[in-house]
């Protein structure tokens, strides 16, 4: 299609424009330019023809919505991005300003290029592609843009889960992940869920000197080392019971693709990591280990001493930042109370502890023989001419559980990312071959998700 | 003694004297209170009648040292004490300023009241009053007095270590210690010593996002939680191989003496340390728990994120600061050996782990029969109208094992002190009648200890 190849420099020049506003949400000095970019995706989707835009105020940040219901009896598809961004420090490793996107070789620099601005605007302008050449789409489309997906995504899930009827959709399409590798299209099916929370234990009514009391005095530092080792073994094994109960192992066409992906396990060890060995349980393989099984983390422990130098302090108290990602179909609700019950059984002698739950999301896994997916994989097959691959990600995005429990529709993650974008990291940078692709691609998946 | 009781209101005098001068050691800007603080000590040498008092410069704050030999052919003893006084803060909680004494009750209250101005002062007073009245003393005797206590008593350690031979004396006599309860004249015969130190592992080359790579990456804060389970198991026994194999059982006439303190331990458990239950090893008694048993203890675990809400990291890098308290006749250095040997072989997989030694000092146990202790414990008793009794201290005091080693002579701990004392808090106190029973019971056990 040459409209696309015509319209390259603008589309550059657009990206440009709206990476310029330092939307950055985890700092309130930002507010202005928070409501700036979310006027400015209000803007773009005029320009692509969408109807009834507005800013959706409630707490937090407007969330933009848009609307093209002209294919009547045709599926809907509801887009999902984000116009806020991470912050920009350390500001001394960047080559170029953060916020002064800058073109070097094939890239765009700046942040917000791929997370998630980059991604973001290839929705829209593929959707003002098709309006702009044939003045009407062959599906319905909404959009759903949000500014807090950095800082937690609050008012998007709160919205989302009072079920609005304009949400009303047959599929989401997520633009906020990457390919496997460069040049082979990928779309992530499933996802881990998370619950987040802090371990609590106290032991006496004041700090104690561990020359006076050593021996006698029970250490709640120690008691948080006990009840990690309790929840999970030196192999990696989850001690926690129930907690596998639900987990669904991955299927064999899905270890058999994974099997086929193109990876380097010493290049992955050694350079991305820089780890000696990689561990967990060793009777599952490494993709498994990172999407498809359940984990416990411990973030960071707090209490006593850590400064220079030396204290013999036994504290009063300790807090560990405690983790577990979870997997297809596990419910963050009953993991909770499972890690729960857990560290209360393994709560040693003369301390309390319990786990205060901070936040979660659920797990999601979408069957990759849905017509919705199987039409994003043919888009993108077509566009890149790569076979599309289907993987997984150990990671979160709470959006995807929320569309699947309130919405009751799949996601369809189609990401134009590269690993090596530095996300929420200096430089952070978006393939631009990859930007006009993912436009084609999209354009082409609204024919193909008729 | 008449003398004595004229003298006390001078006796009191001189000690507010002292404790107006703010010499805390920890803070920098106070170094021109810590040299005042050393003349003043200096100045009531002299007063006392020594001979060769000075100042011993060094790296940190000086040492003041004073003689008085003419006591030909006749025992020496070494006095010891500290100038140096720990911060006040916090300020706001101390009913009275911390640097102007006031006296309420039967008390004074200052900082260094107990700890250790007003014990330094009683063995300078006791010497004085003999001086004064006799013109002569029964016994040599040595002082010395640092400055640098409650900062590590580095200057004193390596000037004891060099082996000088104006130390050379038969036994130390240390105030720096407590009664084990209100008129109970205690000697205090054994303490623990320590090894302070890092316990440092290190995972991937930087930090990880646990979604991404959880369940492949080795976690050094779940490590570190490994490593101190299987140095100490969760009824409290220390897993470390050869570790009590020096460990000397407290002899049954110990524990027979410290069957009949007075001791609840009821309230101890729910006063004094606030706690649900009293822990450790099972198998032995509290006084063996907190005397006679070795312990391992962490003090803070740095790495990851401790701060509010939800960070997701597998910190690269992860430390905790762990000691053992160690009792007669373990060795630091081979505990150290020991420890780091242990570490490295409960390091898990993914990992490296090493425990870096930061300082130490030696346990020490005299034995009761010697001729110094009994001569202490009755001039205690005559003046105290009680009888002496001995314990041991779970906390360290390095001077004593440096006076052990390096000048091969034991030390007479006796402690003036109440355990409410408040020392290292706000309010700390001086008992009065102790101070000036002290006075007399040193004084005193300048006769017997002939």
């Amino acid at each position: 299609m040459s409209y696309f190849t015509e319209n390259r420099g603008r589309y550059l020049e657009e990206l440009k424009e709206f990476l310029r506003i330092p939307s950055i949400s985890t700092l309130p000095e930002h507010k202005g330019d928070i409501r700036r970019a979310a006027e400015f995706v209000a803007g773009k989707l005029r320009q692509a023809g969408m109807e009834g835009v507005e800013l959706i105020e409630g707490e937090g940040n407007p969330l933009v919505y848009g609307e093209w219901l002209g294919a009547k009896g045709k599926p809907t598809l509801l887009f999902y991005g984000h116009y806020d961004v991470q912050p920009a420090e350390p500001l001394e490793e960047w080559v170029s300003p953060p916020f002064e996107p800058a073109v070097r070789g094939e890239n765009i620099y700046a942040r917000g290029a791929a997370d998630d601005k980059g991604l973001t605007l290839i929705l829209i302008k593929a959707v003002e592609a098709v309006m702009a050449v044939r003045g009407s789409l062959p599906v319905n489309v909404k959009f759903l843009i949000e500014g807090e997906e950095e800082v937690g995504g609050e008012h998007i899930e709160r919205y989302v889960a009072s079920k609005p009827p304009r949400l009303t959709a047959d599929a989401a399409v997520i633009c906020d992940t990457e390919m496997f590798a460069p040049e082979l299209p990928t779309l992530c099916i499933g996802l881990r869920g998370i619950v987040y929370g802090e371990l609590v234990v106290k032991g006496a009514k004041q700090d104690l000197h561990s020359g006076v009391y050593g021996g006698a005095a029970p250490n709640p530092l120690m008691a948080v080392a006990e009840i990690l080792c309790a929840l999970k073994d030196r192999e990696g094994h989850i001690r926690i019971p129930g907690f596998h109960d639900r987990v669904r192992p991955a299927a064999e066409a899905e270890h058999a693709a994974w099997a086929r992906l193109p990876f380097d396990e010493k290049k992955y060890r050694d350079e991305e990591m820089g780890v000696i060995a990689l561990t967990g349980e060793a009777e599952y393989g490494l993709f498994d280990r990172l999407w498809a099984r359940p984990t416990l983390e411990v973030h960071g422990i707090r209490g006593g001493f850590t400064g220079e130098g030396a204290k013999t302090v036994i504290p009063a108290q300790a807090l560990a930042k405690v983790s577990a990602r979870l997997v297809a179909d596990q419910r963050p609700e009953e993991a909770v109370a499972q890690i729960q019950a857990a560290v209360a059984a393994a709560c040693p002698k003369g301390v309390t502890a319990e786990f205060r739950y901070l936040h979660g999301a659920a797990p999601s896994l979408v069957n990759p023989d849905n017509r919705f997916i199987r039409a994003a994989a043919q888009a993108m097959t077509e566009v890149f001419g790569n076979e599309t691959v289907y993987v997984r990600s150990g990671g979160s995005i709470p959006i995807v559980g929320a569309f699947d429990q309130s919405l009751g529709i799949p996601s369809v993650m189609m990401g134009f990312g590269l690993p090596d974008d530095n996300l929420h990291a200096p430089n952070e940078k978006l393939y631009l071959p990859n930007f006009y692709r993912g436009i084609e691609a999209v354009a082409r998946y609204l024919d193909l998700a008729l």
